[in-house]
């Protein structure tokens, strides 16, 4: 009896891991470590091709080295770093401001597209296109000072919720991808936003949700006006558009703000396209993922159809530029934090 | 004879700090460290409050600390981190430029401000002003790819001489501001350029001078483009100014490119007025500095009547905003490395 209490122990304790450094060797510990990183991702083609690429790039003498200065990753954030359905989170604050600034414009009861948004119907306020949409930022983002407009979206982002999911929007990040990016990080790469999403938006909530200072958050800009009031100089945001960081706008931004092509790229959309290509024409050795939001389940389902973050040139292009396709519903095992 | 002999190795070790170690207590080794700092800075009181708000910066507790994200430094460029006179180098690279495509465009021969330089007569090319200076832009730093363009200022840099020192362009940046930056820079501050020069234009040289790397580089800019030659991306430089990072431009490019007031800023010209204004409305701890030009023997010595880097606003507000003068003549050892 006393002997199988003692094995039984054994087993358990074993089960528990108790003997795990007593057995471990180098070997197993280096296992260990990485199995430790990227957590979230199932193991598999996705999950090892990145873990090779950050392995090789720190490791001197190896083919697939990068300098430290060189190891520049950008990601696109609407659907690469966050969810982007039914709409831009950004056009969410947007007709959410609308509402909230509608009784002290009673102009708006006739007017398009803001009639129709406050009337609820979305779908004949974004018939309105590019023009309304535009109408509706100058009207709602534009005039006040950036500390005044960060202020907004910090209120805004701490309380709205998501209509699907009820989630607070900074709440439907994906885990995998705070991983990777903890991941380069710590391997030496510096970790850059490139999105289409205003620069100044996303400044007021991503650093805390992703690690990343404002330097390193590239996005659309609006043009801004430096002023003296009341003695007192600000920065005020002016109704009219400075850049937009999309499609072509990406290497473009890239070049301005970054200087120095990247050597990893992560995008959703053919938004993207044109920085993964910029990103692949690196003589270093370089890597470029594209998110595919495979999961209708957990998240939403989409790609060549749809309306936010299409993606068809991406898929057709994936295999002659090597880009690796994450696929969402495989290659993650959790998809918010 | 020996013990004489003994006693004078020990005289001459000592004068050699052989003893240093032994003899150095914790409080003596500090000083050392302090003295060690700013090398190139006579000591007195621009050096003094330099060093003081750097050493506040980082203790904790202290009121002056400053958390380290928070660390942000800018500098401008021409007159403050090297010499502008007797034209901002930038300008050099273009008349350089003109000359050397002059046998290309018999056009010139007969038009200004391009005639003007070929023959040699800069007053009357300069008095073309800024639409005569533009047109030199265009004609000579546009229409090439980013790529093509930071070699053509490579190879300049490498090869052409400053017409007054005959030193090359990099080798007229002040030794004194270099150790400046590196100071902030151990001290865990993140050095930013903010200068009215063209952000491709100092990327060129600027890293290896200074160590700062490129995606901390904010000038002004020209439109760029995204395009595929011969199935390669590039990124063309338009012939159409984008951004003019100067005077009022400046706090606008801090906060398009950092996202951040600083708190620290040095200059030397009012074209930087705004951006010490900008910062010296920082409810953190701050310092502005303004380089002032008074060694006319080392350097250049000017101020309040110069067309290049005039200064009257900034010597008339630094009691008021209390930025520190830096006296070149008195509070420079050295002014070249």
């Amino acid at each position: 009896m006393k002997k199988v209490f003692v094995v039984g122990v054994i087993i358990l304790l074993g089960g528990f891991g108790f003997f795990k450094n007593i057995y471990a060797d180098p070997h197993i510990g280096q296992q260990n470590v990485r199995d430790n990183e990227l957590p979230s991702w199932s193991d598999g083609n996705t999950r090892q091709r990145i873990l090779e690429f950050v392995h090789n790039a720190i490791m001197e003498g190896n083919a697939g080295f990068i300098p430290e200065q060189d190891r520049i990753a950008v990601f696109d954030n609407d659907g690469t770093l966050w969810s982007e359905q039914p709409l831009y989170f950004q056009f969410m604050f947007v007709l959410d401001r609308v509402k909230e600034l509608a009784p002290q414009h009673p102009d708006w009861k006739t007017k398009e597209p803001f009639k129709s948004v406050i009337a609820g119907d979305l779908k004949t306020a974004l018939a309105s296109g590019e023009k309304g949409l535009a109408a509706m930022l100058a009207a709602t983002s534009a005039g006040m000072t950036t500390d005044e407009y960060t202020q907004l979206v910090k209120t805004w982002i701490a309380t709205a919720v998501h209509p699907v999911t009820k989630k607070h929007y900074n709440e439907m990040i994906f885990q995998p991808m705070l991983e990777l990016l903890q991941l380069l990080r710590t391997n030496g790469f510096q970790t850059f936003i490139v999105s289409g999403g205003e620069t100044d938006f996303m400044r007021a909530w991503a650093t805390d949700a992703y690690g990343i200072p404002p330097q390193q958050i590239v996005g659309s800009t609006l043009k801004t006006k430096f002023e003296i009031v009341n003695g007192k100089p600000v920065i005020r945001r002016l109704p009219q558009l400075n850049f937009v960081d999309d499609k072509a706008g990406k290497p473009v931004g890239i070049q301005q703000y970054i200087g120095k092509k990247p050597v990893f790229a992560a995008g959703n959309s053919d938004g993207d396209y044109e920085m993964l290509q910029w990103t692949s024409s690196n003589t270093l050795p370089h890597l470029g993922i594209i998110v595919h939001h495979t999961d209708a389940q957990r998240e939403f389902a989409y790609d060549r159809k749809s309306h936010i973050g299409q993606l068809a040139k991406g898929l057709d292009s994936a295999a002659r530029y090597g880009w690796q396709l994450v696929d969402m519903k495989n290659d993650w095992k959790t998809i918010y934090p």
